[in-house]
C-alpha cells in the first residue's frame, strides 16, 4: 500500500471553531474520494511543546491513487476553504507500506 | 490508542549511507520497546517536491506508554548516533486514534 502523511500547524490567531471546522471537512472526504483505504486523522494532544496541530495519515492502494485524493475537487475544496485560511506551516512525506 | 507520528528532513549533506542507517536502526525498536503495537516507517517516495525524507507513525495502548518509548535508551541511542547527526528539520504530532 502506499501511505500519505501530512502535519499541519495552524497560525496563532486561529479560532477553535476553524480548528474544529477542518475535522468535520476532513471528516466528509472517505465518502467523497473511494480510493481511501484509511483515513486517520485527528488534532495534536498537545503534550509535547513544538508540535504541529494536527495530523493526517491516509492510506492507498497505490501512488496512482494517492494521486487521485490529492487533485479530487472534493480535497481541494477542505484545503482552499478551510485549512488554507489558517496555514501556517506544512510537512508531509509519501512512502510504500 | 495513541498514535505518534513525526517527519524528518536531512541535511543536504547526509549521505546515502547515512540515511539507510537510520532506517536500520529504527527496524530495531519493535523488539526494544514492547510498547509498540505498530511501528510503520519509511523514506519518501520523491513524487512530491518540498517533502520531509523520513516518516514514522507509530501506535501505542496510551499516551504513557508513547512516553516510554519516547524516554526508551534503545530510542534515544537511534536518535543521537543515526537521526541528530543529519537532521534538517522535524514536525510531528499526537493524536487519540
Amino acid at each position: 500500500m502506499f501511505r500519505h502523511v501530512v502535519l499541519l500547524a495552524w497560525t496563532s490567531d486561529a479560532t477553535d471553531e476553524q480548528k474544529a471546522a477542518v475535522l468535520t471537512a476532513l471528516g466528509t472526504l472517505p465518502d467523497a474520494v473511494p480510493q481511501l483505504r484509511s483515513y486517520v486523522f485527528g488534532a495534536d494532544a498537545g503534550i509535547s511543546p513544538g508540535n504541529h496541530d494536527l495530523a493526517i495519515v491516509a492510506d492507498f492502494d497505490s501512488a496512482d491513487d494517492y494521486a487521485v485524493y490529492r487533485d479530487h475537487p472534493a480535497h481541494q475544496a477542505v484545503i482552499a476553504e478551510y485549512i488554507k485560511p489558517i496555514l501556517a506551516s506544512r510537512a508531509a512525506v509519501q512512502y510504500e507500506i
